[in-house]
């Protein structure tokens, strides 16, 4: 099998074919990565910190010929990807700078001088990278979830090797940032190997099941995540699989949120459709009172919206197969914008209208469209919402427009907060911040490791493995 | 299906018969545990910690009785089970006093105003109870990894409810632990149905499999915590396990650490045969230099060992099962101590001995044997110590005896620290301090989430669920 690069505007393939990365070579970039990592992760914080502000120097420096790839085979757009760029190279060094400030230093616990259970030696608690972490790029970030995203950046920054599936939408993109940043690593004096980066379905299981891959990440769909998650537990020696698998994100809306119907429809409608709909963190499911004329200017405003292209044929074809499915089970009115060209990879926007009372079951809100189709549900009192909410999966986000002094706010916070990692106040669910108090993750879908994020600060703490020493004489200190 | 207890010194059964808990009794315990944690979830730490020390003085009052039926039970002694009784009670008191001092405590981000990517509203991380915890008692410690230890200490500081599974070597012990403790929530205020009992092997397997379980903690076999574990990770929604699955913990020592053999010897059978051998962090296989006198000195001591009680029938046969096998992969020297009694569940204590060069293959290494069979390596040169570390499996803990300036203390601690998650320095690798500074965990199979602690302060971790707040008006900081 072969990959390349493919327009979503044309649906025509361009540029260098990508061979399948071979057992052979994902054997041996692993053995190379072994090697790395040995070196690697006994490298002061500091130095790593030098590193990482390199790397992301020589991404930065390439931005215009990235975004410009990355745009023909993605069509995210430039402003968007020259966005994402700057995000890429900014986690590199958020992850340097927290590096400097000792988020990963040791804990030192003095002994104490009583009898047990109290007493005890002094225990310094030291936190190393867990080994080689095999990280599978995702479609919809082809620069912050991607070769040289978050969880490369953390993985790095904890100590890690990594070895890198690249995603089949950007191939192209992948090579690039990679060749820069192999250069980067290189004249920075990162040992051989850190980084590999391979192509190929088979590349990724191949992978996963080597016994010397210590930890996995991955975003991307439910199907694809669950079936590496399973090879990675199904191991001899099972290793931590931090995986996001897709997200269905409650909005819940309140009538005072809506004093101004217009701006606010304009502002879900951005949100909705922002990058095609293809984000985790899309308002997928909007909660909004019945009587209010929020649907009259759904529809006035969706009419005016345009097409927007896919990453790819494998995402519209997933989008429009579970679309099907969410309309069949939903039964609801369905309000569309432009239709779609013929051309590429295009899906019309739509959003889906029902009735909290017409919600049957849980199964229809579990299909995430990962596209621009949205749900509205209207409601007539909050306990509507609750029920639905109840029956929700995990998921990454839920967003509250409210007033504070809504009497509602206390139960809809609460039925949020135990369904999500992230609950937004007045504010859309899409685009995360990455600081030290974000949480990407949430209960199983949005994470097949609820207590992790994937974004942020602490997204390195999934790497990091402790190892205390007992009683080590503070001469031997230098030594660990 | 029902479980008795045996006397191990004598093989004969006594005391109340428990019938299996039946899948009703489970669910029910399941209904209200989801009732509790959500009652307890939302508990201030303060009134958390009240409880925890409420439950700590309850079975302090009672540690006469505890400690005499537990002797019955599991032949530990009473010494060591008075010990045991005080440990499980200060791990009540160290969490409550670690929630007293905020280890739960939200982490405030405020707001950045500038510009994307640098630019973030406020986050309130904040970390709640994951939910219902299915728990699984050890058969080695019946207090302080059983009922109420160090997994329930965790996991009721985190906010979440539990239901136990007894362990069957000690099904009283762990009723009447379970009674006191009921009694003292109730007096406490704790909500009804925060903590359940079960017995019997099908209630451990339909526990982990209800959907509304959130999380587990094992620590025991291999084979029955793999068993679990792969039910865990096979759900429709997976949960993380935290399973302890065993240990081969490797021993180190050099000529200089040698100097008083006859004192050395007697400390190596004292922490072999600790608990008649049945401890994690046993010291598995400890290396020895070739040329000192420590085989003629462990020959004279070990003849005036006792034959000690294994738990259990069932922990015998699988000890003597594992150590006909470790004999036979290892053809090495061995030494014994006094024969065991034919009646009752005893076995000989015996140390293999054999020499560096003639082992070979990693597999007679990775066997356990829970009990009092130790392995002695006899090597010429460090180098040969650093080969057989590196076929190892993961481990709980590694020691390191030696002097400072010895030159092969680096490589030797860093061969140790690559492989478990404590190394020990001059000191035995039994004895597991609960402290903040503590790491009882390891690369697999000593932990199935080797990035976790299941002793001290940070075991309260594995059952926290981030949810972060973005943008919440100071009004609403009270709801959360």
């Amino acid at each position: 099998m072969t990959t390349q690069s493919v327009d979503p505007r044309t649906g025509l393939s361009f540029g260098p074919i990508f061979p399948d990365t071979s057992r052979e070579q994902s054997a041996s970039f692993i053995t190379q990565a072994v090697d790395a990592y040995l070196v690697w992760m006994r490298t002061t914080t500091q130095d790593r910190a030098r590193v990482l502000e390199a790397l992301a120097d020589a991404l930065d420096s390439h931005v215009e010929e990235l975004v410009t790839l990355a745009d023909s085979e993605t069509a995210l757009g430039i402003p968007r990807l020259t966005g994402e760029v700057g995000r890429m190279t900014f986690q590199f060094r958020a992850f340097a700078l927290a590096l400097k400030n000792g988020i990963s230093a040791n804990v030192v616990d003095a002994a104490v001088d009583a009898p047990l259970p109290q007493g005890h030696p002094q225990f310094l608690k030291t936190y190393r990278g867990i080994g080689v972490v095999a990280i599978y790029g995702a479609s919809n970030f082809p620069f912050a979830f991607s070769v040289f995203g978050g969880d490369t950046a953390s993985a790095l920054a904890a100590g890690c090797a990594v070895v890198v599936k690249a995603h089949p939408a950007h191939p192209q993109t992948s090579q690039r940032v990679f060749e820069i940043a192999q250069d980067a690593l290189a004249k920075a004096g990162a040992p051989l190997g850190l980084v590999g980066l391979g192509h190929g379905f088979e590349f990724g299981a191949t992978l996963i099941k080597d016994p010397r891959i210590s930890a996995a990440a991955f975003t991307g769909s439910r199907t694809g995540g669950r079936a590496l998650f399973d090879l990675a537990v199904s191991r001899p020696n099972p290793i931590p699989f931090y995986g996001e698998l897709g997200s269905v994100n409650p909005v819940v809306v309140t009538s005072s949120a809506l004093a101004d119907s217009e701006k606010f429809v304009g502002a879900y409608l951005d949100s909705l459709f922002m990058g095609g709909g293809q984000f985790c963190t899309n308002p997928s499911v909007l909660f909004v009172p019945a009587d209010s004329d929020f649907t009259s200017q759904l529809a006035d405003q969706i009419a005016r919206r345009s097409a927007t292209p896919f990453l790819s044929e494998a995402t519209k074809k997933l989008h429009d197969a579970n679309r099907e499915v969410l309309l069949i089970a939903l039964k609801g009115e369905v309000l569309a914008g432009h239709a779609a060209p013929e051309a590429g990879f295009f899906s019309t926007p739509e959003v889906v209208i029902v009735s909290a009372k017409d919600v049957s079951g849980k199964d229809a809100l579990s299909i995430e469209c990962f596209g621009p189709t949205g749900v509205v549900i209207t409601y007539s009192d909050a306990s509507e919402v609750i029920e639905i909410l109840s029956d929700l999966e995990g998921a990454l986000v839920g967003s509250l427009f409210a007033n504070v002094t809504d009497s509602d706010v206390p139960v809809l916070l609460d039925a949020l907060s135990s369904k999500v990692g992230r609950v937004a106040w007045n504010a859309w669910p899409t685009g995360v911040s990455v600081t030290a108090g974000q949480n990407h993750g949430g209960p199983y879908p949005a994470s097949t490791s609820p207590l992790h994020t994937s974004v942020g600060l602490d997204a390195i703490q999934r790497f990091l493995r402790p190892v205390t020493y007992q009683g080590l004489p503070s001469e031997l200190a230098g030594l660990i």
